[in-house]
């Protein structure tokens, strides 16, 4: 089969071995994959991702996994892609879940008897980037009859956001920031809106995001040059209890966000910020800052996604989705998301 | 009066000024007052206090200051000391709660017509550190007849641990580790026993100071230099839900914290670290770490503090108090807390 491999440090077509489903999977057609910012973030920093899952490997369950995943190895083919939706072509043995025609979504997780696999991330089992994948018959979920399948392709970073905006414990009478109107803020303003909360302030660099973020449901927009996000906040509200989420996830943000935050805050960290990083503890002290790490979601939560996707009460997503290219175009796809004024998601259909 | 001045970077004891009190405020004599490590800071790091009062202006409120302090001269003469214990001697015009007598403790605060100034960081108004000092009349609290009034000064310490163990969350079935058994480090201890907590580690690497959790009501103490305390946990817990109390407030904890602390765990800061601090946040992404930075306490939290203290909910604190000095020794006591082995609190009684 065809699919867009990272080997050695870049991205190529190629052809790779056909799958076929073990006992407990299916074999499913990819109809379409979101690229995730991980995923550029993957092919330049390999070596902090293989860090990571090291570190992943020793805490065991986490997020959607009930065990440690496997430690990739990333001197073999990988083949990127955790934000598909597939259509089943294939039963394995000892499945009843799934059947051939099932258009459905999964959390990036497969296993068989020699142990748990990340989808997305793994040289053993592909990811959404190739033209099939094999999933776990038990994790798979049906996509509603009438949700499009692209829309139902960002259940993954919905349910990022869904997760940190449950785990905030923000409520409609509270205020959000949103720091970063990439995929995941925009995600989260969108799943900040369906829960009622009525002063959302999204702030990006990126003329072309800040007003995305204002179609998913942002009441105002920051342009950080001009106003720094807390002050469009201070001038719009300054009152009610407040929750920055900071998602972006590069190093300087939380300290960004430390200083300017007002007493009591909560900066919710749903950025990947994969290098160390340097804060100001004092002002944090002094103003009785909470800061709150999350990751991923869980099993309920992803499942939850789908059906407020599906039900239209996330609103509607499809503005996030900014571009479409099969296999060839992924390279290019790379470099076009280097450039946030173009895109937010850009969909794989292979 | 005499007093230990702050001058040029040195202690010195010198006779300066007597005070009268102003309208609405009382002259007391100290009977005791604490020195706080924040005291020993503030004598070699002046300017960082200085930035730090600075941004503690433009917050106002906070703590229990109801408008923001006076920015304080640290070219000109400072008393400090801001956990005193202090009998009555005269009282100013329009006041009513305190009479010659009384002996007090108070919230370090005081105020009049020109603004409202911390006790022990003031150009002022001299701390603790003097024979005697101007209080605000409405906010001294009556020492609770039969309580030792050196146990009385350690009301503003153990207000600063109970505020924390509040805001903490933490609950009888939790579990506690304590990073850094000094003053602050055995105070929440003792917060910690008061509410019930079963599982407490306080760790440290003084003997004599491991020896002092103990007493204080540590169930386990950890050398870090043999065990990590939070192995410690694991080895006689490892299941209970987990606040780790982060009371070293030196550069390097927060991450050491992060990077031992077990899925879903808070790390509550109320160590003051006055240096950048650099931390690495993939570790608390993947276990969804929270990070609760606290300071000082309420009006409320202060008074239930000495009522506490009173009434034997606290346990026996004397333990706590290792020394007292006269003023001429002061300077001696500086150098001698440098020593972890030897001290913990020392009261000066001027």
């Amino acid at each position: 089969m065809r699919a867009v491999v990272m080997r050695d440090g870049r991205l190529v077509v190629d052809d790779i071995a056909d799958q076929r489903p073990r006992p407990g999977q299916v074999l499913a057609r990819t109809l379409a994959c979101g690229i995730c910012g991980s995923d550029l973030h993957t092919l330049h920093h390999v070596d902090e991702i293989g860090a990571q899952m090291h570190e992943a490997s020793e805490l065991g369950a986490q997020g959607p996994l009930p065990i440690a995943p496997a430690i990739t190895d990333f001197g073999r083919d990988v083949v990127l892609g955790h934000e598909f939706v597939a259509e089943v072509v294939e039963v394995g043995e000892g499945t009843g879940n799934c059947a051939a025609g099932d258009v459905v979504v999964s959390v990036p997780v497969v296993f068989d008897e020699s142990g748990l696999y990340m989808v997305g991330y793994s040289d053993v089992y592909p990811g959404g980037y190739g033209e099939y994948l094999c999933l776990a018959d038990m994790l798979a979920l049906k996509v509603p009859n009438g949700l499009d399948p692209h829309v139902a392709a960002l259940t993954e970073p919905m349910a990022v956001s869904v997760h940190a905006v449950n785990r905030s414990g923000i409520g409609p009478g509270d205020a959000a920031v949103v720091l970063g109107c990439g995929p995941v803020g925009l995600a989260v303003i969108a799943a900040l809106r369906s829960i009622g909360v009525e002063t959302i302030v999204g702030s990006d660099l990126s003329a072309g995001r800040r007003a995305l973020a204002g179609v998913m449901g942002a009441t105002e927009v920051s342009d950080p040059v001009t106003e720094p996000a807390l002050d469009t906040w201070r001038r719009v509200d300054g009152r009610k209890p407040l929750v920055i989420f900071e998602a972006v996830g590069v190093p300087g943000m939380l300290d960004l966000a430390i200083r300017d935050a007002p007493r009591d805050a909560q900066v919710l960290v749903v950025g990947v910020c994969m290098q160390p990083d340097t804060i100001r503890p004092m002002g944090a002290i002094l103003r009785e800052i909470t800061m709150r790490f999350v990751y991923a979601y869980s099993l309920e939560e992803f499942a939850d996604t789908l059906r407020r996707i599906a039900e239209g009460e996330l609103g509607e997503l499809s503005p996030m989705i900014t571009g479409t290219v099969g296999l060839d175009g992924v390279p290019g796809a790379f470099d076009a998301l280097a450039d946030p004024d173009q895109h937010a998601k850009i969909l794989i259909t292979p």
